[in-house]
Order: C-alpha cells, then structure tokens, then sequence
C-alpha cells in the first residue's frame, strides 16, 4: 500500500541519499515513491539530475517521471542533456513519449529526436502528426499482431519475443498482410487451446471487435470506454487498417483533461497548459483577460438600464439599497442553472432535442425558488423598516428575477449547442451579467408600476 | 468503428424489431448499438422489456444495461419481474451489481438478492458493506488466486476453469492459505514459463506489487493508476489479505463522477444523483434552495452597507449608476481565480503550504487586471459625460476591487483547505458574494475620498 511522501520529505531524502552516494538507497526511493520523487527531481541541479540518472539507470528514471504530467516531465528533460533526455524518452511508452515531445518547442524536440534510436523516433513522430486530441494521440503503436494462419505454438513464440522486449501484451491483434484488422485473441484463449489449433478459429473475428476510427475525439473514445467497460479498443484508418492501440490507463487522463477544461471554461477563464504554479503571472493573465473584457463591456449595460431609470432612481434612494441582492440572487441561480445544464450536456443526459423539458423544469424549479425567497426577501425588507409598496416591490422583483434567471441558464446553454458553439463557454460569470442588466431592468419596471413612479 | 444511433430512431427500430418477432434483428440491433438500445428499453412497457429479455437473454441484456449509469440500471430493472432482475445481475459483474443494487430502496434490494443465487447475491451483499466512493466500493470480488506452490501447469488448469465461467483473466494472483498477497503472475509469464516451473518463482513478488487499501478514498485510488499507468491493482485489508481488484475501467467512472461533483459545487448547488432529465422539480430545487438562501442572506450585506453610505448616495445618484459595473466585474475577476485554484487543489498541484506564492501571484495578476479595466472603465466613463473625479473614482475602484477580488479568490479556498474544508464548496457565487458586499465599500471608500463627501 503505497504511502504519499510530502514533497519536503522526498526532497531531503532524495538529497541525502544522492549525497551519501547511496545508489540502493535511492533506488528502494525512486521504487517506492515514485511521485514524490518526480517532484523532488524537479529541483535538483542538471548535476544532481545526472547523477539520479547514472543511479536509476533510464527505464527507472522513465518510470519515475512518467507519474508526472507531460508538460512537467517536458520541464525535468530540458534540464538534462539531449543525449539523456534521448535516453528516457526511448524507454518510456511511444504515446507518453510523444505528448512528452509534443510538450517541447519545435527545435527543442528536433534535436532531443535525433538523439534516440531511429526506430522509436520515428514512432514518436508518427504519433505527433495526430491531433492530440483523438484516438490518434492517445494511441500507441507498440501493439502485437500474428496472420491467421499461424498455430497457437507459432503465436505463443511471437508473445515471447515481444514481451521480452519488456512490453506488456494482453491482446495480441489479427491481421493480414495489409494490416487489415481481422480479429482479436485474448491472451487466455492462447493459454488453453490445443498448441496445433489455427489463430483464425481461436480468434473472436471483426465483427464481434469494437474498434475506433484514427480520428474519433478523445470524449467519444473515453466514453466508449465507460459504456463497454474496455481495457484495450484497437484504433483503425479508414480503410480499417489497424494503426494503434488504446488502453484504459490513458483514458482516465483524458477524462480528467477534460474536466479540467470544463471547470476552466465555466468560470469564464481559459484552462491552464501548465500545472499553476508553473504559469507565469503573464500567461495568466492572458488566460483571464479575454473573458473579463467581454464581460466587463457587457456590464456597461447596467449602467445604460440604471441611467434610463435615473429619475426613479433620484427620488426612491432606497430603490438603490436592493439593487446588488436583487441581481446577486438573479446570477446566483443562473449560476446553478447553467451549471447544471452544461454538465448534462458534456455528460449526453440532454440534447437540445430536450429544449422543451429542460424550459418546463427550469422556469418551474425557478418559480418555486423565486417564491421562497420572495417571501423571505419580502420579510427582511419589512425588517428594514422599508415601507410596504418597496418590500412588495422586492418580494415580486425576486421571485421574477429566479423564473427568468433559471430560463436564460437553460436556454443559452442549449441554444449555444444547437448553434455548434461549446455551450461550456456559456459560463456562470456569462449568465449572471446577463441577468444583471435584464434584472435591473425587470426591477425599475415592477417599481414604476407599484410604485407609480 | 461503432456509430451512435440516435434515441428516437434506436427506439423505433426496437420496436419495429419486437413486433415483428424479429430475434436476430434485435440480436444485432443489441450487438451494435447497446448504448442506443439501453436507452430505448427504458421507454419499453414492462411486457414489451419481458419480451426483450426473452429473445436477448440475461447476458446479453446484462451488457446492454452496463453501458447505462447504476441509477439507471436500476429503473430498469424495477420495471421487470424480481426473478429477471435477479436473472440480469447475475450475469453483471458484482461490483458493477452491487452499484445498481445500492441504488435500490433497501426493501425493494433485499426482494430482488433474495432471487438471485446465493453465491452471486453474497458477493453483491459484502461489496455494498464498503463505502461506494472507497477502493472496497469499487473494487470485484471475482479474481484468479491460486497457490505458489503449483506448477505452471497447474495454475494455467486454474485459469482454464475461471475463464470458462465467462470471466477474463489477465492477471492471476498469488496467496497463501489465509488469502494473504504473495504476488502478481502476469498471464504471459505463465505462457512462457517452463510447464513445470512453481508459480513461486515466475510471480512478481509482493514487495514490487502495488496494492491499495480497502478504505483508500476513490480519488487517491483513480490518481495512483493515472501516475502507475496500471491497468489492475489489488485490494488488500490491513493485514495484507486480498479482498479484490480494481480494472481500469472503473477508473474513468470515478474520475467523472468526481468531476461531476466538482462542478455542482462550484456552482453553488448540490450534485444530482440522477440524470437530469429523471430528476424531479422538487429535488432539483432541494438541491439548489441551501446554497441560494445562504447566498441570499450574505448578499443582504450589500443593503447594509449601502444603507451606511445613504447620504453619499442621495447626494451623487450617478453613483449608483456604476453599483453593477463595479462589483459584476470583481465578481466575474473572484470566480476566474476562485475556479483556477480549486481546480489546482484538486488535483493537488498546490497544497496550504503554498499559500506564500499563491498569494504573490493572484494578488499580482489581480493589479495587472485591475490596472487594464481600470484605464478602460475610466475612459468609458468619461465617454458616458459623468465628470473627471467620479470617472477616476470608478478607475482606480475596478483596481482595487480586481486586486481584492483574486486575493479573496485564492486564499478563502486555501484556508478551507487548511481547516478541512473541501476547498470546492468555495464557490464561484459565494466569492461573488463576499466580493459584491466588499467591493461596495472599497467603492465608497475611494468615492468619500477623492468626491469629498
């Protein structure tokens, strides 16, 4: 059972033993805390890495900073010399490999690749032509493959020389000699069967084998994996030519990738490349002040609805007291609305073949809502010592404000679907400065007629 | 490469299929598009789903259901016979069974484990003693153990009758007599070996195996395969005894799930526990009203210190003109930090400890922000007529407010953290909130200051 290291702790110790010249001790480190010891090398001198590097030997150094994420192992790379960072990359899997590389700019990459040996370089730049985020990047190309017509012994041998290669193999794939896909064999069928008996009838033939297209989105893959509980789906060309392998570790980074950029999209910023504190503070704020700005010329609005009321405004002075919870309350349930509605969306639970239904129970949850906090508003205004007409103005603004917050958090959402725009750029921030302006709007309308302003 | 069908046309074809009495074509419709059909068996009556048990059997519609969420699953099988729904979880995985059981009303559960066969219900019963969101609620009870002690020969026999119960092995597991992990045999290890080797020494042995704790929290469990890049782990209770395995095809489940959760709470709302659409209007605004009436009463702080500043107000109305511009933009800057670092403390790129350097950077990309809308709020002012002093009151008050807004944004979640709070229920609405009650007397402050009120 594995125990997490404080990165502190990791660094010392990872300090001391490279220091005492404790290669065993280091080793039983790097074997036991593999993580914690990505990061302490993270801050170790290009000497010290060096030296970690003679200690572990590639394969293990690989192992350890693959528990990284691209974008920092890219980072521990840089700080060895081409030669070495040549070395990791050829013993770590082609696909990690290659989002490694793809982490790096382009003469960097250049000149770690034309350090490592020619055959896994060319793998890694195969893999680089694919737009990262389909089947094709997250594939790798180190896959087994045995023709039909071979024996049970035959293909058993084949496992044995690619498995000694250090490769793991728990499919082994069918193909003819265009690489056609023609089936696939699990492992234990090739265990049990009689030695003499012909792949081609042990098997499970195209059709009963999912498979993907090269360029299928990476959501639709890891869903796919989700609906058929996949351990490994084969990746095809068009011409279902089998080009790579998928397997369901890669998948779960995926999931979280895309998480990531729906949290990040729906609080009105762009998603991170790096992990945070590697960003600079420029770089954030060129991540942030897209999405400000817009939002920032569109709440100008507000002061073009609270000028055209200005004269209400000048004689009720406490017309003004309500105008920041009145429209606070309005964005916070277009907040939860579109939040909820963007995730049903991402998740496939609604289309906008559901317009209908979402409107229904949306404006309905948002009456329902509005009235409570209505009622309670009502009350509180009361307490204030506002006179009746404004607290009946308050108590109707709100349950108003909620109905119509909760449709426009709906509606936009699916609408922005329909329109083939992301509806996670429909971000809360989004809505609540719509519901700002119109809010405002709804309340100085409900005023001048209760009041008769 | 599989294509999705959309639900209306899956729903039409099934039908049509069913009444015409058409095995093979619902066989084949079953085969290729499970997901499609699943979703349109929930809209079959209780005959029509009897019938389509009868020409699928339980197997197949076993896997059918699998493509649909546990809650789902469940509604489907309330609408058949006790004896089919046993029928159908017998033929799921049990810990995928035991999801969908644990989704049932305890009475309702209890009647359906009753009709399925002891064995299958007992390993249902133990699995749902876990916690669901602990390695022990995610983990299958059904794995190959066997004895290191055997031949390779003899072990391979062991696979042989384990897969003829329509179960896969890729790994097999070493144990003693009382369970305890010794080590992992890969199943190509056992092709390869001599056939009269001892499984002893073809295993990998427990100290380079990693296994996980029965209590290990689901997120610790789903980041330990993304950093391993596992594809099975072991569970084991505190003396090491195994008590299953994890695939990584459950991982994905909980990475989304928790994503899911994440995103509800930055929302201010409750996670659904259904899919949207089969959530009632009640329980959506069960889910929404908590985080809306604290929010209401927080934002009525907004009244209050308006109502300290009144006679500032009454005397320059265009005050208020810039009431929502101010505190919307401070808001909108909260929510983007609020998101970036709630996400980073996810997925644990930064912790408490470092606060410092949060701090510098949020506060310091907060002056950056602030310092470009505050030239631009400026100017527009002064495009609107309102007179220099108000316009640089409204300047240098987007500045200010941007500043405060990232500093809040950033530490209230990092001292929620701190205190054990999860840093996600810091959501982008309650950040909003303390901004909009602040940012009001940042706003009069600096009006106070330089108008000489």
């Amino acid at each position: 059972v594995p125990e997490e290291l404080s990165r502190e702790e990791a660094r010392e110790r990872l300090r001391r033993a490279l220091e005492a010249h404790d290669a065993e001790g280091t080793i039983a480190l790097a074997e036991e805390h593999p993580r914690s010891i990505a990061e302490a090398a993270y801050e170790l001198s290009s000497t010290e890495l060096a030296y970690l590097l003679l200690v572990l030997g590639d394969e293990r150094l690989a192992r350890v900073v693959a528990t990284l994420d691209a974008s920092e192992t890219a980072d521990v790379l840089l700080r060895m010399s081409r030669a070495q960072a040549a070395d990791v990359l050829e013993e770590m899997a082609p696909d990690d490999a290659a989002d490694v590389v793809g982490e790096l700019e382009g003469s960097e990459a250049e000149s770690i690749l034309v350090e490592m040996e020619p055959a896994e370089a060319e793998d890694v730049r195969e893999l680089l032509a694919y737009p990262p985020d389909t089947a094709g990047g997250l594939m790798t190309p180190e896959f087994l493959i045995v023709s039909p017509d071979l024996t049970a012994d035959q293909a058993i041998e084949r496992v044995r020389d690619f498995v000694e290669e250090d490769r793991s193999a728990y499919h082994v794939y069918v193909t003819d000699a265009e690489e056609h896909l023609l089936g696939v064999l699990p492992l234990h069928s090739l265990v049990l069967s009689g030695r003499q008996m012909l792949v081609r009838d042990l098997m499970i033939p195209r059709e009963d084998t999912v498979a993907v297209a090269v360029d299928m989105n990476q959501e639709d893959v890891a869903r796919l994996f989700g609906e058929r509980r996949l351990l490994a789906l084969p990746v095809v060309d068009g011409s279902d030519r089998l080009l790579g392998l998928i397997t369901a570790d890669d998948v779960a980074d995926v999931v979280e990738e895309e998480a990531s950029e729906d949290i990040a999209l729906m609080g009105a910023t762009s998603p991170l490349e790096q992990p945070y504190l590697r960003t600079s503070i420029l770089e954030m704020v060129r991540k942030r002040i897209g999405w400000l700005l817009l939002l920032f010329v569109a709440e100008t609005l507000t002061g073009s609805v609270l000028r055209f009321f200005e004269d209400e405004l000048a004689r009720v002075v406490a017309l003004s007291f309500f105008i920041p919870l009145l429209i606070g309350t309005g964005g916070n349930a277009g907040s939860q609305t579109v939040t909820t509605i963007v995730r049903a969306l991402a998740l496939r639970e609604i289309r906008f073949r559901d317009a209908g239904r979402v409107f229904m129970r949306e404006a309905g949850s948002g009456v329902i809502l509005g009235l409570l906090l209505g009622v309670i508003g009502f009350g509180r205004a009361l307490l204030w010592g506002t006179h009746l007409p404004l607290a009946l103005v308050v108590g109707l603004t709100l349950l108003a404000i909620c109905a119509w917050a909760n449709t426009i958090g709906s509606l936009v959402p699916l609408v922005a679907e329909r329109l083939g725009i992301d509806p996670t750029v429909m971000s809360a921030p989004l809505i609540t400065t719509l519901v700002d302006a119109s809010g405002l709007f709804i309340y100085f309308t409900i005023a001048k007629i209760l009041l008769g302003l």
